[in-house]
């Protein structure tokens, strides 16, 4: 059993940022009751090993270990505000520099998550339903969520991504693949596992910036249905599917429930997130109605191990709507059409492969993204990329491929040892 | 995609066993009512192509489609019976030979079951709570009902099972393997699952005739503990694993719920199935105090797409206390601990495979089996198996493969291409 480590990335830490009249407030020293704070803050979160430096240069610990990392904080309504609501406050105080880490910030984050996995609760019960309720996924409501986030700026994406544009979880046959590879062997396990022949039809639900509905077209010969409904990744998606010459995908700004016809196969990579536990009914609906008798499907999404609702600050700021479920949640989609579960498989150490891949890119081009937004932008995305790695290597997150079909129907895999076979690396060499 | 023909077992028809005074009221001739009644019956039933033939040569169909088989209803009792509770009185009926079935019996038992799946859902549920809760399984009540089952009789488990005895689903590496081979590469393939090096400690919970743990120590050099509560079942195993020189193993009679010690790996191989949902979080408890840190774990076991009890027949006669559960159902043993599920694995074809294996040995000792208690029970256990087989064949029932670990383990592997590599087949070779 080879044991990962999870990430060894360094990044810089910045230390400007701050507003004048905060830095004048800073000498002012912490009194005993925020002090007492401090170290109660550092309990909350399980005593990890790290130091808390405050305003007034004042240095707490409760950890014996040897701390990770230092985390400053530059005034005193940042302490309140990270007594008040951790999950929250901590990622908008990171962006606007109120807080700032010194030492490797994904060890810190790790060791933040590790300690704090199974403390408390009950208080992290109450605290996420007072203050992070995620938003309505209503038609209307998912297209102003998606928009917030998917329409940013192709050209900011295409910084990071790889060049299939390809923004979900990579699959690595071995850890020295490239993101390149990764993301082609990703699309080539996902058509294995839905076992595509030439001129089946495929419908996709959401489909990013279109790369697995090429990759489906070009390699496995099918024609496919691909429904999205963030504008600026259809404009990429159609233009590039044009340059490339494949006639046989079809790119539709629509709701995933308004899926109409009957396909061989259904897909959906990396948008269960932002489904919403109440619309799985929806979904499951939507499937049973698009599955021909012997259809298959594949749900590729973020999950949890308990039910736990998506980090506060990351559901306000940077996905809004989305909620990550447990496996048994997801059953919800399928138990009423008595679809049948066939396989299902745990990524989530490949989610934080792709993660220390995305963010190695993405520091290479911070000047340029600053460029593009500005540097608050920069501090927000480089602590949800860590931040995503960091809870998916601590166990926080999970990255579930689920296949499907028919309870009926009999026309499935004998074993899934089709998944494994040559071919596939012979695939992966073509790649990048 | 190979298409899998569920059987061609052909099983012979039984025209004898009906008590005299039942066969001078066969000729008092069907009312009118009867006659609706038995029509009812088969639109109940989802109007399967089958032809009714009453006691009084009566020949009654609703079916457009040929009929597949023939069910004679010896007397005017058992159709009201049927009529009241199908799912409960055909199998004492069919038992006692009050019920006849000419034609294939396993294509008779699919009919019914793809025509009745989908049918009356609300109707199912309330005859299921009417008449078939499942018996209790404390720790006396599981006692008493794992007596029933598999203390029945050694000699009798040995005419038709393989040569380890493994009275669970088989793995077919390919169609063309025997039930020994099949079962030595089920007993392989949870082995790998589980990533079993030499010197680790498993802990099996449910061991039946002791074969997966002979199997473990043999082949990987582990040490074992098997918890049974079956009397016959343990002096088997014992007996065996002396003669063959195993010393790793210990066979312990008791109860799973008090497992005690740590262990690198718990495997259990058809026991959840007898657990109970009300005691799911007391399995989970077991298996949170079990593992070590890096410790994995695997469950086998038949299942659901949606809730539904155990037939309610196979829970009495057969299986008392026995529940099959959905994936979801099952997520109350993960959960509460952060246990984290890695790969699901759905073997329901595999199980249709194994039956047809069973049920063909079975049928060629059913001389043997009647001598060894009597005709009625020899017709019980036809429809136990040939059921159980139509039940997996047509997806009425699942048989899930369900891997796991603890939330924060990174110590998994990287993919689950060691599952297929060269190696198996080798071992497979070994076999039988």
């Amino acid at each position: 059993m080879k044991k990962t480590k999870a990430t060894v990335l360094s990044i810089p830490s910045v230390t400007h940022g701050i507003p004048a009249y905060e830095l004048t407030r800073q000498r002012s020293p912490a009194t005993a009751l925020e002090r007492w704070l401090a170290r109660k803050l550092l309990a909350l979160a399980g005593n990890p090993p790290l130091r808390l430096v405050l305003w007034d240069g004042e240095e707490i610990t409760t950890s014996t270990a040897p701390a990770l990392a230092s985390m400053s904080i530059r005034h005193r309504a940042a302490l309140y505000k990270l007594f008040i609501n951790p999950n929250l406050h901590f990622g908008d105080l990171y962006t606007a520099g109120s807080v700032e880490v010194e030492g490797n910030f994904i060890e810190f984050l790790e060791s933040v998550y590790r300690a704090s996995a199974s403390k408390f609760p009950l208080l992290r019960k109450i605290q996420a339903h007072l203050f992070n309720r995620p938003r309505s996924n209503t038609l209307s409501g998912s297209s102003t969520n998606i928009h917030h986030h998917y329409d940013l700026s192709n050209e900011f994406y295409e910084l990071w991504l790889d060049k299939e544009m390809q923004y979900t979880c990579a699959y690595f046959p071995s850890l020295a693949a490239t993101l390149e590879q990764a993301q082609f062997a990703k699309m080539d396990h996902v058509c294995r596992k839905l076992r595509l022949r030439p001129g089946e039809r495929v419908v996709e639900a959401g489909c990013g910036w279109g790369g697995l509905a090429r990759h489906m077209a070009r390699h496995y010969g099918v024609t496919v249905h691909s429904y999205n409904i963030s504008k600026e990744q259809l404009r990429y998606a159609r233009e590039r599917a044009k340059a490339e010459g494949l006639s046989g995908v079809e790119y539709i700004e629509d709701d995933y429930r308004n899926i109409s016809g009957k396909y061989d196969a259904f897909v959906s990579v990396g948008m269960l997130e932002h489904v919403g536990l109440d619309h799985y009914h929806e979904l499951g609906d939507v499937i049973h109605r698009a599955l021909t008798e012997h259809g298959r499907g594949l749900i590729h999404s973020i999950g949890r191990n308990h039910p736990e609702l998506m980090n506060a600050w990351i559901e306000k700021r940077i996905f809004p709507g989305a909620y990550p479920p447990t496996l048994g949640e997801m059953m919800d989609i399928f138990e009423p059409h008595d679809l049948s579960v066939l396989d299902v498989e745990n990524l989530r150490l490949h989610y934080a492969k792709t993660l220390e891949h995305w963010l190695m890119r993405f520091e290479q081009n911070a000047g340029t993204v600053e460029n593009m937004f500005d540097e608050n932008f920069v501090r927000a995305w480089r602590l949800y990329l860590a931040g995503s790695l960091a809870s998916f290597s601590t166990g926080c997150l999970q990255l579930f491929q689920v296949v499907f079909t028919r309870g009926a129907n009999n026309q499935i895999p004998w074993t899934r040892a089709h998944l494994y076979e040559p071919g596939t690396s012979a695939r992966h060499d073509r790649a990048a």
